[in-house]
């Protein structure tokens, strides 16, 4: 298929790379058109613009950073909501706030095109090595529609409904889940540093048993050995992610104490200079306040 | 070997069962006595006193509620400090505090017999298939001596050193790591409820992706389901337990902003009428502060 | 003077109201016009619109709900900041975000008017009574100019100087204090009655010794007796005053803990229908959590 | 009268000096002695152990540092309970638990004697200038009978009842209260820091106004100026207090979210090096995680 392709950044280079490996021609679109070489070697179209990537009844997907910059490119009598009608879709796959999926939504439904969110989980090796997991949601024709393009980007996808910002709410929980894991191991091993007990045996103990998963390996060693550069996802991201839960539950009225709490930590984190750290870096603030010199 | 076994709550009788499997002989003690009947049945010897099951250069388990239950049995002349020597071991099993530990290690070095941290992790029905995961800390040839005893128990030993308190430390660290994800959990369901998501098909996602461990799976389906008895840990118990994660930070100045904010949701559970409830009941808070009705 | 003023609610008719007694004569303007009666029958002058009560180098007043109101009567080329050029000043005393407030202040001077902040303490009780407490912001020259119109509503001024946000953050930290007061009174007079400790007896010792200030009286009062109703200033906007002092210190990337669990308990008590009572309400919230049954 | 007075601390020696100044006789003891020796100078009597200023029938006041200071020398043969007995009076003036209140009085009532609860509000400066607060609780006829030694100390007296621990709950409230100002005083700060406001000039209109009262001018101006030397009441005791509301409020199932957050910043403050600064200090945190430079 024809697809246009919005956003290279450490995300989007390496879906776009399988979706060239899967067989789909390329336009691709980015604000720095560097970012796009390695992609326009294997074939992809560059374009000047990011309506240009988007034609009558065709597919665009955008990896962008945040609901403004998917905005951005959606809407107006330019933007890719009407250079995509009739019919063509949109896969949305950034994360975005579920109110802001439900504005574009309606927006390309009153231009004659559609919507899907399709966030992802995974960071950039995942996404190199076709592992994201995509979660879905939106119109199940549409959805339909575009299923092998997704699979081709990713090991599995979990379909959350036609509510358009079903898709991104999970997104958002997930997120808010690992950062709240993030912060509670950084605290629990500051209480054991200071016990006198190793902290990678501690986490290597919890690892391998009850929280024999993904975040407690991968987040619980870095933040055992206090290894958050070079960055994966920068803690100035995960702020953004944090408050999107935030927003989200105080929209719907639903208070959420660990993530106002988590908003706190992240402040204090980017005002003691890690904004360009990984998030994880947010478990060192329970080191601090612990009176525990920083790593070196 | 000869085995005395004092604590036959939902965690002792299993455990005590699966020593008699493994050829072991038992003289056990419980303050309510009808507990033994089934290991009677199976050959135990029932005391009539703590004291009673210990002997001269025995082996000694507790598998009790909390830190003053441990020391009833151990200090005075008449505790299994005092029995037990000279050279008589005390596998302590129970969550206890560091501090605690330590005390309770001193006063058996100044008696003559020697005390071994075992803390484990699981529930009751972990504990009857042999599938506790038991951490240790002490003297390494008292740790060399029981190995045999440990392994009777559990499905794996993990040893973190001659620092008494560590087990504990490490033990109550995990503790609270599973509460902070329980009440993570309840924030981000309560969210997602509120936005039309699924409870179960959110966490079904989360637990077989990211985080497909124990925890989540078990927790993290009780929570969207809202399936809180009956209780494998009491709510009350699990209070307990985080303010042993206080305390142990409180005496190492180590602030520990989740745990206090889960002591907080603790108590305002056991206000609300949840005591007697699972402890991942305390989920149930974040729905509560949502304006969601209790589940019927 | 001619003086325009926009905005009848609550706070803005007995500020009008004492400026007319003052004898400056007045063009006033509201959404629901009824609200302006009382003002026409005291000589006021109702405009059909908002800009219509500016005048080329007049004086213009607006007393809004919050940002978006305040952006949306000065912006466009009907706006006032427009209709007030050449050389009129836009007195700005609603309670808004520094940014916001930087925002118009720099679209006034384009515009080739001046902005002023003035935010008031007070409640409509204390507008009627001439006692507000007025804090300005913004270039002295038009300050000097509009004094005597302030000082014909309050009971004093307090200048905070040219930085044009610096009124603005100071009143929501204000309010953030009395917020933050209203929790804590909540939380202490919530464990004294389970104490056994009389409400009232408690404050009453309390607001006439160490806090004998309008706010512990006026609202340790009220809590103690849990007396929300009418409301002087309704809880949903407690919460946006809450969330301007949590916007304005994530920009300037200042973490303040009490202030995010103050949103989290504002959210609670809205969605458990206390949206409409008094802001002081928030203080049951402590209640519930202990259990304690709602007051009848 | 004749006065048995233990506890010669930074307020035990101007309350004692004021009760000699009435005309009273005392009888002190303190553990280290030398800090009789004003007192010695202008008459006082002192003892070599704590059990000697008591007799039978007599009055004792202690002002101790903790609710185990407080047992040690109440309880036991050679306690002032049973030297009291019969019908002496203990006035027990240290800010200790409500439970640890209860605990002695019913200590004294089977030993003969009586106890009253007598905590008092005011730093060094305001026993010494007979300015102190007292709050007291227990039987009606034992405080009539010490009525007049309490207003030889102190400027008003407020009744709390019969009930034992109301007084202590009372106190332990109120100095919960002023942590909750100071730490929101810390936050409202550094956000106006870092917006460009001066600190004192907010201060000074807030203490002038709404929170004029005697907490928000002492603090509110020790804050604003990072002034938190010397100490006129550690930081280190601070925690003991906000602890005792944290306790007190664990016993009733009562959950203090701001006094858990107070918790964890006094640990902070203690494990970064501030123990033995005014409590105030606690304010500094605010301005830590805000990345600002701690004062010279």
């Amino acid at each position: 298929m024809d697809i246009g392709f919005i956003g290279l950044g450490g995300m989007g280079v390496p879906m776009a790379t399988n979706l060239i490996a899967a067989g789909h021609k390329l336009r691709v679109y980015n604000r720095t058109s560097s970012k796009a070489d390695a992609l326009v070697k294997k074939g992809a179209a560059l374009m000047s613009n990011a309506a240009a990537v988007a034609s009558s009844g065709g597919i665009v997907i955008t990896m962008l950073a945040d609901d403004a910059a998917v905005e951005s490119v959606v809407l107006g009598p330019d933007g890719i909501a009407n250079r995509l009608a009739p019919g063509g879709i949109h896969i949305s796959m950034s994360t975005i706030a579920p109110a802001a999926a439900r504005k574009l939504a309606e927006y390309h439904a009153e231009s004659g095109s559609r919507y899907i969110a399709a966030p992802v989980f995974g960071r950039p090796d995942a996404a190199a090595a076709k592992r994201l997991w995509i979660c879905t949601s939106g119109p199940p024709d549409a959805k339909h529609k575009v299923a092998s393009i997704l699979e081709a980007m990713g090991q599995k996808i979990f379909d959350f409904g036609e509510e358009i910002g079903a898709a991104n709410a999970h997104k958002i929980a997930g997120n808010f889940l690992i950062a709240a894991a993030m912060e509670s191991i950084g605290e629990a091993l500051a209480m054991l540093e200071k016990s006198g007990v190793d902290r990678a045996a501690s986490i290597e103990m919890l690892a391998s048993t009850l929280f024999a998963c993904p975040v407690y390996q991968g987040y619980g060693n870095a933040i055992a050995q206090m290894r958050h550069t070079p960055a994966g996802f920068r803690l100035q991201l995960g702020l953004k992610d944090v408050d999107l839960a935030l927003q989200t539950g105080a929209e719907l009225r639903v208070p959420m104490p660990i993530a106002s709490m988590l908003h706190d930590r992240f402040l204090a984190s980017i005002a003691g200079g890690r904004a360009e750290m990984d998030w994880s870096a947010v478990a060192l603030a329970a080191r601090d306040d612990a009176g525990l010199p920083p790593p070196k």
